[in-house]
C-alpha cells in the first residue's frame, strides 16, 4: 500500500524516531482545540528538524499523493489541524531556534516551532515585544499562529499578526523552497506573497522561518474595568472612546453570562449584577497614558458606567486574569464549549450582541458572550453536550445564525480563527462564488493535488 | 482587424466620448512619471464611469485577446501604467466618488479614481488622516496608488498603502466581480486577497472601489533639520534614533549632491558645505512630542550633528518645502532623471549610502541620493541625458550595481515603486527562479491570457 511505502521513505529521510506510527501517538495528533469537531487519526507523524528534511517529506507525500497536514500546538480553533484525510501530519516543534533578535533593524528572526512566549522572552532585554497576543501565547508557535493569522486581544492598536510578519522561507507543494520579504519596512517587489502565506492555514505552503517585526515595549499602562447595568450603554462606550480620539491597547467586554461563570469559577470580586462589563487598558507614555484614561473614564461615566482603575500592578493582574479565566471558566460548565469569532465593524457591535441575545432565546442555547470589542471581535460560545444530538442541531442552527448576522451587518466569517474546515460552508455568504473561484485557482495553482492541508479553506473544485 | 472591432464594441458599451482615438489623445497616454522608458501608444483610451463598464471593457478585451492596461494619473515610476503592447488603455479618472466617510468605524469608501489629497480634505473635519504619503498625494488616485502600493515619507511610523487597504470589489480579468474584506479591523477569512490585489499593479485585477482605514489626526508634530560634515554620523544618528525607542513620523536624508542642488533651486537657506541633512518630525500628543524631539536632539548633537528646530509652522514649512523640492530640483539639472528606490535594512543605510557613491564614482555618474531613511528606503538619483548613448550605458550599469549591493546588503528591489517593466530583469535576484514561478501561478491562475497589464511584473511563461 503506498501509504506503507510512503512512511518507509519517511523513516529513511528522517530518523526512525522521529517518525511516530503507535496507535497512541497517532491519536495525539487526531484532534486539535475546535470543539464539536470529529478527530482523524493520521497514517503517521513526521518531525523535522530542518528544512532540507521538510524538503523531502513533501516530495515523498507528493509523489504518494497522501495528504499532507503542518501544525504547530494545534491550538487552532476551527479544525485547521485536524488531518481530514489522514495521511502525514508534520509537526514543526523541533525547529524552534530563535535565529536571531536584530535590535537594531526591529526585527527577530525564528523557526516556526518557536512558541510565541519565548520569543517575547527573549526580546524583552531589548525593551522590544512581539505585539500579536492570542490568548494561547504560552503554547501556540510562530508557524502556527503565522498560519492560522492569529489575533488576540491588542488587535484594535496593535493590529495582527499578519501586521508583523516581515519575511518568510516557504517549501512549496512541490519540495521546491524560496524566500519572500525581509527586513526591510517597505518592500512592494511583486506579489505580497508573505501576506498570502500568512492566514493561509497550511493550504499553501509551509513556513520554516521567519522574520518578523519588533516595537518598543510600551512604557507604562493602565487598566480599568467599567461595568454597565445596559449591554447598550458598554456598546455606546466603546464607540464613544474611540470617538474620542482614543485607541485603546486593548477594549474587552464581557456579557452578565460570562462574568458570573467568571465569578463563580474565579471569585475575585466582579459585580455578577452588571449586564456587562468593558475592561480597558491604555498604553504609552506616562503622560499619554494619563490624558487617555482619563478621556475613557469621562466616556464610560457619560454612558452610565461604573469605573475602577487598577492602581496596582497587583489589581491590574486581577482584572486580567478575570478576562483570561472567560474561557476556561465558561468551557468548565458544560462539556462542549463552541467558541465562536464572528467579527463586526466596531458600530455594531450593540446590534451584534443583540442579536446573540436573541439567538440564544430562539434556539434555547446558553451563550456567553466575551471579546476584543475594540475591533469588533466577539466570542459568543455556546456551552452544550455534543453527547446530545437533539441539543447540537440547536447549536448548529444558532451557530449558522450567528454567522448569517455578522455577514448582513457588514462583518466577517472569521476575525482571527481562520476558516478550517468548521467554517468551510459559509464561505460563500462572504466571498461569493467568484471569490471562491479565486481561492481555489491560487490554491491549485500552488497545489494542483491538493496534498498540502487538504479540506481545509478552499472546497476542492470538480 | 480586432483591435478595431474592440474599439467599436468600446463605442458601443460607453459612449463615444469617451472612448479616445485621435493620435493626440493616445500620444497623452504613452508614457507615465517614469524617465528611460520608451513611450507607446495604445489603440484607444476608455473612461469608464462604473463597475459594470469595466465589467463590460475587460469582456470585450478578453473577447479579442487585446491588452487592458489600467491607471489613474500615472505617476508610478517602474514604467507600470505604459501600454507596452498596445491594446486598450483604462483611465478611472472618472470613477472618482468618495462613497462614505464612516468615522465611527475610523474607514473612508471610496472610487479608484479619487485624489489621496481629496480623500485627506474629507477626513480632515473629522479629526482624521489617511496616512500613506507619496510624493504626488496631490495627483496621484486612490486606486492607482492601492495598485502600486504607494510608501512615502511616513512609512516608518505609519506604514504604507497596504497597511490602510481594508477592502477591495475587484473586476477579474474573466470579467466577474467580488468584494473581499470590508470594515472590520480583524478578517482572517480565507486567503489575504485584499493583500494580493494591493501592489499586484493592475496584473491579476481591477480595483473599482476601496475601503480605506483612517486614524485620529496627530495632535502636534515637531519639525528638525539636523547637518553632517560626515555623512556616516548621519547613518550612525538614524540607527541612534530607533535605538533610543523614538519612532519618527518620517526620517528623512538628502545628501551633499542634492543639498547643493535644492539650495541653487530655491534659496532657502541650506548649508552647501553639509555632506548630509537629517530631516526628522516626530507627532503625538505635545508631551511625548517634546520628550521625543528632546530624544532626536541628543542623539543628532551625539553624532556631532547640528541641530535646528522649527519654532513655528513657518518655520516647518520651510524645511519640508526643501524636502519636497530635492526631485523637481535634481530634476532640473539634467535633461533625465533616473529615479530608483533601492531599499535596505535601517542598520544597511551607511553601507549603502557608501556603495552609491562608489558606483557613482566607478561609472562617472552624478548621483543624488535623497529618500527616507528611517524605513532604508533611499532615491538614489541619476543625473544624465537619455539622448547621450554611452553616457546611458554607464547608467545602465549604476543601476544594475546599485541594485545587485541592495540586495546583497539584505534588501529589496522596490520599497515603494513597484517593479512594473523596469525592474523586471532584477527580479530573480530577489525572489530566485522559484519565487518567480510562484509569481506567474498566480498571475496564470487569474489571468491565463496575460489581458491585464502584460508585460509588467511577470515575465510571461513559455
Amino acid at each position: 500500500m503506498s501509504r506503507q511505502q510512503a512512511i518507509q521513505e519517511l523513516i529513511q529521510c528522517c530518523d526512525r524516531e522521529r517518525v511516530l506510527t503507535s496507535v497512541e501517538d497517532l491519536a495525539c495528533y487526531s484532534f486539535d482545540a475546535t470543539a464539536d469537531m470529529a478527530a482523524q487519526r493520521p497514517d503517521a507523524v513526521v518531525i523535522p528538524v530542518n528544512t532540507e528534511e521538510v524538503q523531502a517529506v513533501v516530495r515523498i507525500c507528493g509523489k504518494y499523493k497522501i495528504p499532507l497536514n503542518v501544525r504547530g500546538s494545534g491550538t487552532n480553533l476551527s479544525g485547521g489541524t485536524v488531518p481530514l484525510h489522514g495521511g502525514i501530519v508534520m509537526t514543526m516543534q523541533r525547529m524552534n531556534k530563535i535565529i536571531e533578535v536584530d535590535a537594531e533593524n526591529l526585527t527577530a528572526t525564528v523557526e516556526p516551532g518557536v512558541i510565541i512566549q519565548s520569543l517575547n522572552n527573549a526580546v524583552a532585554p531589548h525593551g522590544l515585544i512581539y505585539p500579536p497576543d492570542p490568548g494561547t501565547v504560552t503554547t501556540a508557535t510562530m508557524g502556527g499562529s503565522t498560519a492560522e493569522c492569529s489575533g488576540g486581544l491588542r488587535g484594535l492598536k496593535y493590529g495582527v499578526t499578519k501586521h508583523y510578519i516581515m519575511g518568510l522561507e516557504v517549501v512549496l507543494a512541490n519540495g521546491e523552497k524560496f524566500r519572500c520579504g525581509g527586513k526591510t519596512v517597505k518592500n512592494v517587489t511583486a506579489y505580497d506573497l508573505v501576506k498570502l502565506f500568512t492566514g493561509s492555514e497550511g493550504t499553501l505552503g509551509i513556513i520554516t522561518e521567519l522574520t518578523v517585526k519588533l516595537i518598543p515595549a510600551p512604557e507604562t499602562r493602565k487598566s480599568m474595568l467599567a461595568l454597565f447595568d445596559r449591554i447598550d450603554d458598554a456598546g455606546k462606550t466603546i464607540a464613544g472612546i474611540i470617538a474620542a480620539q482614543v485607541i485603546p491597547a486593548t477594549m474587552e467586554i464581557m456579557d452578565r453570562t460570562t462574568i458570573e461563570t467568571v465569578e463563580a469559577y474565579a471569585k475575585i470580586g466582579l459585580p455578577t449584577d452588571a449586564a456587562a462589563v468593558l475592561l480597558i487598558e491604555v498604553d504609552g507614555n506616562p503622560i499619554s497614558v494619563a490624558k487617555e484614561a482619563a478621556s475613557v473614564e469621562k466616556v464610560c461615566k457619560q454612558f452610565n458606567g461604573k469605573v475602577q482603575v487598577a492602581k496596582t500592578d497587583a489589581e491590574r493582574d486581577k482584572l486580567w486574569a478575570a478576562r483570561r479565566a472567560a474561557l476556561p471558566a465558561l468551557a468548565r460548565k458544560s462539556p462542549t464549549t463552541v467558541l465562536e469569532d464572528a467579527t463586526v465593524p466596531r458600530s455594531q457591535i450593540p446590534a451584534m450582541l443583540a442579536a446573540i441575545q436573541e439567538i440564544s432565546q430562539k434556539y434555547n442555547v446558553l451563550i456567553g458572550t466575551f471579546g476584543h470589542a475594540g475591533d469588533g471581535n466577539l466570542h459568543p460560545t455556546i456551552l452544550c453536550d455534543e453527547r446530545n444530538a437533539e441539543e447540537m442541531e440547536r447549536v448548529h442552527q444558532a451557530v449558522d445564525e450567528i454567522f448569517r448576522v455578522a455577514i448582513s451587518l457588514g462583518g466577517t466569517l472569521s476575525g482571527e480563527h481562520g476558516i478550517g474546515s468548521a467554517k468551510m460552508k459559509y464561505l460563500e455568504w462572504e466571498l461569493g462564488a467568484t471569490g471562491i473561484d479565486v481561492l481555489r485557482r491560487i490554491k491549485e495553482a500552488l497545489d494542483p493535488d491538493y496534498i498540502l492541508n487538504p479540506g481545509k479553506i478552499v472546497p476542492r473544485g470538480n
